[in-house]
């Protein structure tokens, strides 16, 4: 009986292959050749799956995507207090542990690589919404400070969410998780109302 | 008579070319060929001043480090207010305009290059130098806030100003040089004692 293959899960082993090559040795050594070697397949088999290297990196770059957002998603849906809730979801969008970090080293790769490459159009709108996603939670709670702009609070924090986000990339002895945490916090708490 | 050659504009020319070439076509194109055509002198010539590519590299981005410093010494020794002055200084390392836009799109593939390439150690601190400038000086005026912690206003405003750099650098059409001035006051004067 011929061995029955789940696409989608194949798929998923080659995109897992594809981060795995970018965060050990740059965008530009994962080549179809290296990623079918990597993944344990002929290139013709990736080539059934992926015809071309962009589709591929581009299928490798929205499960990555996917799982950020599963993950915020499980947070929202947690029995926790409003702001803990927010800095957890701020937390999940700099690199804090392994798998965030792996994560973040691909993304920052595909970014600078779509700035170069033309059609491989990339930005940071997932990064945006879940700023957008903090700012409507603390409007929505009336935790949302009077008086101030709305449009400056969002583009603060998504600045300095991303900028400590690549600080941590490069520099992770320096930005601990309880530091990171701390950062997010104080910022946090410098938007909210204090009753 | 032999032309007369001034050694150090040569390496300046050199660097110059790099900048260009990294800025127009990413810096896996800057190669000691494409480099010597651009400059418009012969490979050997160019072996001449920087016996390898990666010294080339290093010189290039020392010379961008310079410019910069020298734009921020000037501001520094600026007749202005001292809230004006820092916000100038902020606003320096951001690309508010075509010649910042171009160094730190440099700048920024040398950072991204320096992850990979071992040997080629970059880091961001000339950015945090330029903030802690910032902080001091908030100080040495009594502008800073009590109560507060100095090394969480740090990161803070070292994450913000490096986040806002790379938005900007991406989104040009977004990120005016007056929105971008709007977001570094409002964070500024959310560190200054309000009398």
């Amino acid at each position: 009986m011929p061995k029955k293959v789940d696409h989608s899960k194949r798929r998923e082993q080659i995109a897992k292959s594809t981060w795995e090559i970018i965060s050990q040795k740059g965008i530009e050594h994962a080549t179809t050749r290296k990623i079918a070697e990597e993944t344990g397949i002929s290139q013709s088999t990736l080539r059934y799956y992926f015809p071309t290297r962009k589709e591929l990196l581009k299928f490798a770059m929205e499960l990555l995507k996917e799982n950020v957002g599963v993950r915020i998603k499980k947070i929202m849906e947690k029995d926790l207090p409003v702001l803990e809730k927010l800095v957890q979801l701020l937390m999940e969008i700099t690199p804090y542990n392994d798998i965030s970090r792996k994560e973040m080293e691909v993304w920052f790769a595909f970014i600078t690589h779509g700035r170069k490459e033309d059609g491989f159009d990339l930005n940071y709108d997932d990064v945006l919404k879940v700023i957008e996603l903090v700012l409507t939670t603390l409007e929505e709670n009336d935790l949302l400070k009077k008086n101030i702009s709305r449009d400056i609070e969002l583009e603060k924090l998504y600045s300095l969410l991303d900028g400590l986000a690549i600080h941590a990339l490069f520099n992770p002895e320096r930005y601990t998780p309880s530091y990171i945490r701390s950062i997010i916090e104080n910022h946090l708490m410098s938007m909210v109302v204090i009753d």
